[in-house]
């Protein structure tokens, strides 16, 4: 679809008066006030815009192309699976062979305890089946009245009505009326974030782990459906969990009967260094939500992959019910399964997993080195190829900066320089998460790309 | 992705181990029990499943190729998108030229007084976008508790938690806890289904306007967000709207300052014999539901198209507030964007809309003649390539058939005659909605069939 520009003086005018674009300044938008920039290639870990500009991609666009762009493999196996049939349906138990084998790979990766996968589109609509099957579950199970979804304040679960009130950032609740009633939320597992001072990290989570009891004893342990968690967390922040924190929060589940639901949209296949973050923290969920990774974005598809231990009720319930009525049309789209085998082949045979461990923890290293003594740098961290720099006023005494004041002018300070970094919602926090596939030197650039950003802005 | 059977023994046993497929039974598919008929390829309104068997197709999938199977045009466009950039976020602005030259693609198609489209996956994410931003609307005109959401009974708007709620079929509400509070249905238009044996047509319409506007005071108008329908029924039974009906709805919905959705996920781009059905029917709707045919199912991609009267009251609320925070990871995805232009492309080089009309009335017609004096044939309706027959026990009597004994038995002698129809859930509805490309001679094989099948089974 590359157009030469100048034939294409209409393209600006034309985004500008037709296309609403995903969580953009649309007003600023429709008067072209916004960049608008237009991608038109890319070649592993870098972008080309139509103007010929090229940058370093240190977010994979968002956390998605994880093996890279340019991939000619993942490109064929669409070509070849377009042209051979581009889509029947999977209602009814119709089938294609792409999405059978992708069933088979993804299952042959997840955590032994899981059953099966259900394809759907988006992280979001993967998150949202999941809350529904849990739903389902305790219905068949005879707790109809288990309803109510407890996520966590600045989790990431996506963008539609329900995957949108379980996300905890209010800058996705504002104007819109959510989060619905019965989607609650917990604080935000992290030790910066912690209510006092001098709380150390033992008694903090200690705190946490009462807090969530007593939103449990509160509500009643017997309306509670389940849990959602990223197993690190990605959009609010790029924090890993407190060590110990995924062991405790799983014990209190399972003394209530409440379900969990592992999103690992963004810790999916690889991001961390392990295949998924479940088995990296050592969590044992219910339900994963899975999408990103699993394409590498080269095609929208994302899972729910489900417990032996629901999928029993499920098939119990279908016995004696029939029909399980739930699915979209392009469920298991043979197209976006053709993509998440090549995809999950490519990591496998380019070592992606074990890529994302070695280079993040160099990664992680030399942000330590660059940046770790600067008086503005709150925390260095991240796991595998998810990492994240906070910066704070004062940190030694905890004085934030006004939110969404001092990163982005850091990452336009990078982008000028051609590399991209985010910021993330709602703070002072950049974000890291590039592809996979990332080299040192790669790394190199982004960190020393990094320091000058910051000496420009901050000094 | 075709794998030789010989090679694939496996495939059988992968299916049922590990995918959890969209709406089956899904305990006799993990018994194998379920058919489980793997598609492998097809051309124009004929698919071929991996024993070499061919069936005609009288329902394009879930009436979604519409283009039909096997088109070159659309697999090349996919393949060179997929090689050129498979991925880049449109988030913040950015941008990628085949979302653009769609959107521009989409408005020109669209009635006059749309403004912009948002791009989704699924018909359902659509409906729920559509949704969520008449909440929107609503909260930035100072109006929050408009929050309820008026559908229909028998509606078909998809299958998530919100998107199911909308749906007006009991199967989907059951065993899941839906629909949500807030989400409300009207009458099945349809006057099959009159209250009254002796109403006549504009009695019933009287009736159905009455029972809206009485639904709306006993709510309180002002806490009501929107009306959604389908301007052609479809899953719940391919039935047109009764003459008229649409401008009463609009003239109620109007003076109670309720938003209308209008969900043309089955009949946008052509389905009706007219570019939408908004057009089709006279609706002047502030939502356009579209999915399905705006890429033939090649790819998944849905459209949330907006009026120009909620657009701006979006953009001012823009201008104060910034950010429009909603948003999918794979919103306006470039293969997938990719994937529309070149359907468009087709339905215009190809004609389809003005074959949709042409073969549908003349698919309609014979019909009639085949089947239109059998005693159990209540009814042959429908617009366009958008057909069905319903049997009733006694037609005179309006003594019905128990729900799903009679259409999936003859469903299942025209498969075994290799015709597919579909039985619509929840009555004993068969419906046809095959590939617009369909010639005279394909609706004559699909007549014949379903004469000898209804033969078969009815006598
Ligand atoms: C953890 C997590 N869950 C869910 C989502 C939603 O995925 P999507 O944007 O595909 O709906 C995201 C998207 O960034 C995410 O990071
Ligand atoms: C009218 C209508 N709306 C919405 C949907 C949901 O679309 P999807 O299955 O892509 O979510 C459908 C699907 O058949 C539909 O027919």
């Amino acid at each position: 679809m590359t157009l030469d520009p100048r034939l294409n003086d209409d393209l600006a005018a034309w985004d500008a008066a037709h296309f609403l674009h995903p969580t953009t300044h649309i007003a600023n938008h429709a008067k072209g006030v916004v960049a608008g920039r237009i991608v038109t290639g890319g070649e592993g870990c870098t972008i080309v815009d139509r103007d010929g500009n090229r940058f370093l991609d240190g977010f994979a666009a968002l956390y998605c192309v994880n093996a890279g762009y340019g991939r000619p493999e993942i490109a064929d196996a669409i070509a070849k699976q377009a042209h051979e049939l581009a889509f029947f349906h999977s209602f009814g138990g119709h089938g294609n062979e792409p999405a059978i084998r992708l069933a088979k790979m993804v299952m042959d990766r997840a955590p032994a305890h899981m059953s099966r996968v259900f394809f759907g589109l988006s992280g979001s609509d993967a998150n949202e089946t999941n809350v529904k099957l849990a739903w389902h579950y305790h219905i068949l199970r005879g707790e109809p009245q288990r309803r109510k979804i407890i996520s966590r304040w600045r989790a990431y679960h996506g963008s539609g009505i329900v995957s949108g009130s379980m996300t905890g950032l209010p800058g996705y609740h504002a104007r819109m009326g959510l989060p619905l009633p019965g989607f609650l939320h917990t604080h935000t597992a992290h030790h910066l974030r912690r209510p006092q001072d001098d709380m150390d990290e033992a008694a903090y989570l200690d705190w946490l782990i009462a807090e969530l009891e007593q939103m449990i004893e509160t509500e009643g342990p017997d309306t509670i459906a389940a849990f959602a968690g990223e197993p690190a967390m990605g959009t609010g922040g790029i924090i890993p969990p407190p060590p110990g924190y995924w062991a405790r929060v799983q014990e209190v589940l399972d003394r209530h009967g409440i379900l969990l639901i592992a999103d690992e949209v963004v810790t999916g296949f690889g991001r961390t260094g392990s295949m998924f973050g479940s088995d990296h923290f050592g969590l044992r969920p219910d339900f994963i939500t899975v999408a990103k990774g699993l394409t590498s974005a080269y095609a929208p598809l994302s899972g729910s992959i489900i417990s032996k231990r629901v999928m029993d009720v499920l098939l119990t319930g279908s016995e004696e019910h029939g029909l399980l009525a739930h699915g979209f049309t392009y469920s298991a789209h043979p197209v976006c399964a053709a993509a998440g085998i090549a995809t999950l082949d490519l990591v496998d045979s380019q070592g992606l997993v074990a890529n994302a461990g070695h280079v993040g923890t160099y990664f992680k290293e030399a942000l330590h080195e660059a940046l770790g003594g600067h008086p503005n740098v709150a925390e260095i961290r991240g796991e595998g190829l998810m990492l994240a720099v906070e910066f704070m006023a004062d940190p030694g005494k905890r004085e934030w900066f006004a939110p969404m004041t001092v990163v982005p002018k850091i990452t336009a300070a990078m982008l000028a320089r051609g590399v991209i970094a985010r910021p993330l919602p709602e703070g002072n926090i950049l974000g890291f998460a590039p592809p996979l596939c990332l080299t040192t030197a790669e790394a190199d650039r982004m960190v020393a790309t990094l320091t000058d950003a910051v000496t420009e802005v901050l000094g």
